[in-house]
């Protein structure tokens, strides 16, 4: 089971991040001792969560994406390493805060820190995350950079408020499910890629490029997410298969399923997401009808799309080997889905 | 019950912060303003959980410092409106957060939050007032004022993480427990005081005079409320009483009589505050135990004490009507306690 979708017609190996990765290994490495160093705390808990997030073996993309933006510049200065492990941090509390929400066991093929050290714990050291992420923002001392995260940072919360406002709610429109991803997920990737030029003092139009590249890969992202989630299987996933199914989140497949499936299946979508009565073989018979109505696909085909759009953002930004591994980042994305 | 602790030996009226709310009326109002209009969002129930805490009758202690300390050196900008309102987000997304990790059912005598909206939309609103907090504190623009606030935030945290790891643990030394108060209510109260001479552009010396009023003030504070968790009515309060002992909350009064109890109340603070197992009379027996062992007075002496410090660093600053009025703002904290 499963959907493969190359974005290039023809290609000879997987697409993968590895050019990324070793393009910002350097300042990576500086990122990853800052997180470690502000991960730290003399109160115990701080760091063992943290930790736990941190080592669970995220790839770390929202900060690469700054990391190669201010590169791709010629930023010679240490702000982008601030800004990056800043980003990051901004993630691992929204991880932390989701997991709380979510009621999710597990997280990156590991047991959630909620089922480890409880709710309380999770919702409280996301907010210390949160906080040695504004005052690392602050010590790197860009306006501008703080006023994209800052910003970011409330759009993300908007977002998660929609996304559970719209939870349970068969009537979700495709158009409410773009505002949610955009706003929870792809504001992040914009953002962590437009402080990269912010740092650089690149022009104007140089941030807008880089901000377009981060939405629209953020907005693939997602929906290659979603997708996998009535796709891969769990071991792939690092996380439980049917967790938006058994969470009642009404995302693109399911929305492009309702609209095209037979009108008996509204019952069982009903049942299954806002009844939250999900049964044994429930998942099976989702993945069955997405697949005949072809809302799997078509998910990927917008994720494609998006792609596509942020390809087309590139091309406005300077050509090298940056802008070469940016390119592969966003085929990476698309091709998780296998 | 109930302790009265005049700050002064003979006082002819209760300490009142009336002066204090005449002084910054104008600028509160402005507040007031602000902080309505970053609480909206299009998303339904962002407006809908802020409105129901902004306007459950706070008294907005926190962002009338700030005004009242940038008044205090002249400040003509508009700057301190903005800061202050942060300050206010800042504690309000706290309370959101507190009331989810305490699980508590009222607020400032109305249901809680999370009682009416669930766990869920609290922790999430609670992060979008943070993100609106941090855009408030960008839009002025000084990174001075950014620094502090952002370490307040994650300080708050951090004691909040501090006090999950004492709860329910009746080794907790006072030395730990004044380590909590200090970072979960006094850090908010000194970034409030100091970012008003920081934005006027005072001098070190009067920021740190500032500092040392807001931490002793918030420390006193704190204190009292611990005391009157065990002292006041629920109506007084406008929370529950008794709300720290069926949280196995580890505070002064708690430390205070157990050591300086009867070994056999040991088993009864052991069963209440460790297997959180508290049954009726509890509450009652609870505050006997404190009665005989001068626990709650203690514990308003030391808050005492820290008023005094309070106006002690006062005595560094500019005098003139801003003084005065933080003045009886210190007394007032105390006198709390009737």
């Amino acid at each position: 089971m499963g959907v493969v979708v190359p974005l290039r017609e023809t290609r000879s190996e997987p697409a993968s991040i590895q050019n990324l990765v070793d393009l910002t290994a350097g300042g990576m490495e500086a990122v990853n001792q800052l997180i470690l160093s502000k991960a730290g705390s003399n109160v115990e808990l701080i760091p063992e969560i943290a930790r736990h997030l941190i080592s669970s073996g995220g790839k770390r993309l929202r900060p690469m994406l700054t990391l190669a933006m201010a590169d791709m510049f010629g930023y010679s200065g240490e702000g982008h390493v601030g800004l990056a492990a800043s980003v990051e941090f901004m993630h691992t509390a929204t991880l932390l805060h989701d997991d709380v929400v979510d009621e999710s066991d597990m997280r990156r093929g590991k047991l959630a820190a909620r089922k480890l050290w409880g709710n309380q714990a999770s919702v409280l050291v996301g907010d210390y995350l949160l906080g040695q992420a504004f005052k690392m923002m602050v010590d790197v001392g860009s306006l501008e950079a703080l006023q994209i995260l800052a910003s970011a940072s409330a759009v993300i919360a908007e977002g998660e408020v929609m996304q559970l406002g719209a939870a349970q709610d068969l009537e979700t429109t495709e158009e409410r499910y773009m505002q949610v991803i955009e706003a929870k997920t792809a504001a992040l990737f914009a953002a962590a890629a437009e402080v990269g030029p912010v740092i650089a003092e690149a022009s104007d139009a140089d941030r807008a490029h880089a901000r377009a590249y981060g939405m629209a890969l953020g907005l693939a992202f997602q929906l290659v997410d979603d997708a996998l989630d009535y796709g891969g299987s769990a071991a792939d996933l690092g996380k439980d298969t049917g967790d938006d199914l058994r969470e009642g989140k009404i995302t693109l497949p399911v929305i492009l399923a309702i609209r095209r499936g037979k009108p008996e299946d509204r019952e069982f979508w009903s049942r299954c997401l806002e009844e939250r009565d999900v049964r044994d073989g429930d998942l099976d018979r989702a993945i069955a009808i997405m697949q005949e109505t072809g809302a799997l696909t078509e998910t990927i085909e917008r994720a494609r799309a998006f792609g596509a759009e942020a390809l087309d953002a590139l091309r406005g930004l300077p050509a090298g080997g940056q802008r070469e591994a940016l390119a592969e980042a966003v085929e990476f994305c698309i091709a998780r889905v296998s």
